[in-house]
């Protein structure tokens, strides 16, 4: 299997470092051959290269069978021209790659629930997928631009309807492995786009008579996620509003620090990174916690080498550490022990 | 002053029979004449007139100076098509009137914070106004359509440089009668209509010295909402955007039932609305809770009349009432009393 690492900023050489080391645990362990290929996307490849995403980053990748990002950004780059801004590098290859569905599993871990901005009796078994539309939409649609005189800005929210198949049909496969509940999050009492996309749900639900399917608008949507989390199982949306809806959702059970992200195509190819950002505050520290990372390779084995005992084996070993009480500086747990990034890299492998 | 009241639909019309009492005893008190004129609006008018926003609705909301709205909505017309469904007088009266500027408040109440899914420590003390831009962005550019085909769709975040401009002049101003914070919240990082958005307040806040200004990506808004929602103080952002992060703060503290909104232009009409909906569980009952409704008309005596007094005058009475423990169903008070909606009206009164 190849496997190309993005480090890019920050704290993002740190963790995907750590996850290298539990692959070749991985492999070690379950007789596997995995080779991996460094590129530079991001911040770095902005230094380096003058661009956000390298040529040679963009065909290391299309050779890949599965992709590894630690994060990109940070404050040296903000400043940036839209095209030389790391985001921009994370954007294309998205694109590029055709990587159309993203996937947002957000689970509290019992040992951390304590962290949560939310009461325990609101939040407790909370276990949600976002499935988020990732290549179309808002963020991709043309014309995107300002006028000349800069008078006025237009944005455009556009779809195929094979776009809104694809990551529907994502979403139903998702719910069946689950607990076979799909929430379509659309603003169809406003937007047309929303209209086509309840309409394709509607069209695809057929297809799926095992699950039970919804919809809730998105404003009704991000009320919800915080006074009900549980009643989700998995909701699909738009890119634009995966984008908010996930990262709200991602503070709820006080284990940001622990979420991994997969995005994906449908022959598997897939793009795996932590949800969380670059954090350049302790980059290169040693002290960043590389669990999201850890755990978003266990999805990789998953999806893209449906390795699923592996995968197992990761998360598995993840619980474990928590259940010793190891945890890092972003975290506590109750009579536990902080640990930093090498050496929680070492309990899990 | 001539009041135009837009009971709507559901609940809608109990609780602007109370805004009514409660503003009969501020013209008495105060000595003030205010004269009503009821008009019919969402699926109430779709049902006598056949639209959700008659012309005579529209005609006389022209000549007042002032609208109270109850709410619009229910599953009666959810199957209708978009231009029979109440949600769609709602948006039509806002651009007819050009309603540009969405404030909404935010703040707990202490005797409610128990009901909030938040822990005290992190949402106690939070006190914010959301300041949507109402007629412009995603939900009114064009081109918004499917196409014959069924094939793709599309919908427009169009702005011009002025609709930003009065929206985040409308906010500063605002920031300088509160705590002189202001958040604007954007995804600058990839949408153009957030680039200018951003260059617009930067423009601005030569003018707003007094006012410090953040700028915060609105997926990173929806995660501080929660984590962190002491932060804020006022908040400006797109018609969309907006309303995402608004209906997300208002599960924050506790207080749904209790939230009033204003719509308004910069002559001083406006439109004053409770931000719950028609709730057509309890409607006709005579238990909703006019409280929402109540404190959006204290914001009509503010910010369409003038009448600071008046309007702290109302938002007294009602903070009085709570103290005594008064409630309505939808709400819990230790060692209160639950009381209906005409009582509650009367408390006030
Ligand atoms: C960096 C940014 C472009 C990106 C997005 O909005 O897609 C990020 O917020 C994410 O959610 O992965
Ligand atoms: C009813 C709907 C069109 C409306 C909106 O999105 O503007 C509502 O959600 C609101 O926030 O006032």
């Amino acid at each position: 299997k190849r496997i190309v690492l993005l480090p890019g900023d920050g704290v993002g050489q740190e963790v995907v470092q750590s996850a290298r080391e539990v692959l070749d645990a991985i492999a070690e362990q379950f007789d596997h051959e995995f080779s991996y290929q460094a590129c530079d996307i991001g911040g770095a490849a902005v230094d380096c290269s003058g661009t956000p995403f390298p040529a040679e980053t963009e065909d290391a990748c299309h050779q890949a069978d599965a992709i590894l990002l630690g994060a990109v950004g940070g404050p040296k780059w903000d400043q940036n021209p839209s095209h030389l801004r790391p985001e921009k590098g994370l954007l294309q290859l998205r694109k590029s790659l055709g990587l159309f569905a993203n996937l947002r599993p957000i689970k509290g871990f019992s040992q951390l629930l304590h962290a949560s901005p939310l009461k325990e009796e609101v939040v407790g078994g909370s276990d949600l997928l976002i499935v988020r539309e990732l290549t179309g939409g808002l963020y991709f649609g043309t014309p995107s631009e300002i006028s000349k005189d800069r008078e006025s800005v237009v944005d455009t929210l556009a779809y195929q309807r094979m776009e809104i198949e694809r990551i529907v049909e994502k979403a139903f496969q998702s719910a069946r492995l689950r607990r076979k509940h799909l929430t379509s999050v659309d603003k169809a009492n406003v937007l047309e786009s929303s209209k086509l996309w309840r309409e394709v749900v509607e069209e695809k639900k057929a297809e799926y008579p095992d699950v039970t399917v919804e919809h809730q608008l998105v404003d009704s949507a991000a009320m919800k996620l915080i006074t009900n989390p549980t009643q989700f199982d998995v909701i699909v949306t738009e890119n634009m509003f995966g984008d908010i809806l996930s990262d709200e959702a991602s503070v709820l059970t006080g284990s940001l620090g622990m979420l991994p992200s997969a995005s994906v195509r449908t022959d598997g190819v897939g793009l795996y990174e932590p949800v969380h950002g670059s954090a350049p505050d302790i980059a290169g520290k040693g002290v960043a916690n590389p669990i999201a990372m850890i755990l978003s390779t266990a999805m990789m084995l998953r999806h893209s080498f449906q390795m699923d005992e592996e995968a197992c084996a990761v998360e598995e070993a993840v619980q474990e550490v928590l259940n010793f009480g190891y945890h890092t500086a972003d975290l506590h747990i109750k009579g536990g022990e902080q640990v930093n990034t090498k050496e929680m890299t070492r309990h899990v492998v």
